[in-house]
């Protein structure tokens, strides 16, 4: 297997047990939680031992066959699942991908807990399919540079969008772990990412453990390091696509943009393609939330800026479609990043839905 | 007084001492230290209770006072002097400044606490006046963008070219300072600096103190905050100028003089004459000295990135002088930025020296 395995069902279903990688314990400790309630599932995804939509989802899934295991018939069963799935619900309000898996786990049948759990790894594996997906597409893209000759492209990505977000090897990070299956050669620079390290903490953790070559530099050095020739593509992942192709994602990645279209280096965004939101124009309209100043001033247990200072901190950022060469996704690439190719890209997509929802 | 006061002789020549502000426990507390001998001056500077080029300079002059308190006569005095001069030049070996200041106090006649005093003092104040006159000129820069109206110039600095590692009123900083003194509405943000957080733990500090209005920010959030038309200009420090008007400074710095001509910000620096180093053409000479691992993966006290990782951190960067709108020193601005404007400032210092060595 490719990458880290951040999520493990353990044993069958009747008594088998839910297995997380606590990514609150990286990058000093590689622990592992067992989960064989629903409640420490819930307290999993609450303190963020499991982060990254997709990740949420599926390990809500798997949450689902914890709730009716001992069950004594299929209507307690569907009584427990219902409590479990609320309850569920309200441990990260905000996440998309967890009601999504939720509701398509309420409308399994027979309710027990042998087809749950096939529910459940069906969602696993269809985001690894879809990772996988993406990963091929982004791979043309390395190999495009690597086609130019020198020692294997230079990648440097910001942020996580990678194998522990998902059920698969991440978005962002996909093409990373198929180039290293494949023996490609690829030389990957982690922004650390202020100031939640995410880069540091996560991605160099999960590239060094699949033993992808990764170097960790902090965020303000990446010009530096563009202008020294290290960098071939920027590849990031994405929280929102606006309609027009404006990309919402973690602070710092539209100072990327911005670097890598000054060097002259190409700069891609890696997600699925449920990351468009097309009711939305622009990127001028998705809101930019505020973060706590304590993420600044004492970031990880020491005080490092005076008391009281003002802080200002975007939790992220909007990078113009004009600066994102290419979005990869699992449907194809998106080339150059505009409205028409959009369509073009997720049409299929669209119809497939009109066809299914049609009467017949 | 304007800024903070970071270096202090208390009491008479004979028995008076130096106190310094410990920089060491900045941001989390504002203690002194009082170095009543050559000793503890030379900790001070050894652990960068002091920093900053000008402010060992001015450390160590006092320090030559306290040297010769209590000799009994002018001829034990002088080789007091010398001993610790030599003692002191070996506290940070590549600082320039404290030679030259070194040097300087070994040539005061006669070799006594109140002569040696007084020129100390010349050392401290010829430095903050230098400061003053260069915070003269970018007030100039700072009022070219008030007089465009709002709500007063936004400014964004990078480490800390400050009061703090000066005698003064610091460079970049020293327009902030005038700003603030005159009224003049002015916003600083101040990008924290990564690795060290010079920024956050010196910067915010120092002009917090003054009450300046700054704001803290991580480093990847600079591109964000100028598209949102936060910042009018930058105006950061420099470490070593070439012949040609490259910039050598703090990493990160070369990031945010792109990012401001993407934004169409005017980027300046700010920096004393003798920054200059007419003897290299271009930055291109200048070779990046490379900092420890630790610096990235351990700065906040805790361990934030894997074991082993692989890290890449430049001390600083070049900034080409095509990117500088302007370089502000005490002798005027150069602006704009080439060998042709350099030497037209530099030169009366230049024909000062060739007039003083000739012979007459």
């Amino acid at each position: 297997m490719l990458g880290v395995r951040n999520i493990e069902w353990v044993g069958d279903a009747a008594e088998g047990h839910l297995r997380l990688l606590d990514q609150t314990r990286l990058p000093a400790a590689q622990a592992h939680l067992d989960c064989r309630d629903v409640q420490s599932v819930w307290d999993a995804i609450k303190r963020l031992s499991v982060r990254g939509a997709p990740a949420i989802g599926i390990t809500a899934a798997y949450g689902c066959v914890l709730a009716v295991q001992g069950a004594r018939d299929e209507a307690a069963a569907r009584t427990a699942l219902k409590a479990a799935s609320d309850h569920l619900a309200a441990s990260r309000p905000t996440a998309v991908n967890l009601f999504w898996a939720l509701e398509r786990m309420g409308r399994v049948s027979p309710c027990t807990p042998a087809a749950l759990l096939a529910e459940a790894r069906r969602i696993h594996e269809e985001d690894a399919a879809m990772c996988h997906r993406i990963g091929e597409h982004a791979l043309t893209l390395l190999e495009r540079v690597a086609a130019r000759g020198g020692d294997g492209p230079g990648v440097l990505t910001h942020c996580n969008a990678g194998a522990l977000a998902t059920g698969g090897i991440g978005t962002a990070t996909a093409g990373m772990y198929l180039a290293r299956e494949r023996n490609l050669p690829l030389r990957v620079f982690a922004d650390e990412t202020r100031p939640l390290l995410q880069g540091s903490r996560l991605t160099a953790f999960e590239l060094g453990a699949a033993d992808i070559d990764v170097t960790l530099i902090c965020d303000d050095m990446a010009a530096h390091v563009m202008r020294e020739r290290r960098i071939d593509l920027v590849m990031t992942g994405a929280d929102r696509i606006a309609g027009n192709g404006d990309v919402a994602n973690k602070i710092g990645t539209y100072n990327l943009a911005v670097l890598a279209r000054h060097h002259g280096i190409p700069f891609y965004v890696a997600a699925p393609s449920s990351t468009f939101d097309l009711s939305i124009a622009s990127g001028d309209e998705i809101p930019i939330e505020q973060r706590a100043a304590e993420e600044i001033t004492e970031g990880f247990g020491t005080r490092t800026a005076p008391p009281r200072v003002k802080t200002y901190s975007p939790a992220f950022d909007v990078t113009p479609a004009a600066l994102v060469d290419a979005i990869v996704t699992e449907r194809g690439i998106i080339e150059p990043v505009n409205a028409e190719q959009i369509h073009r890209i997720l049409r299929p997509m669209a119809e497939a839905t009109r066809n299914a929802q049609a009467p017949g």
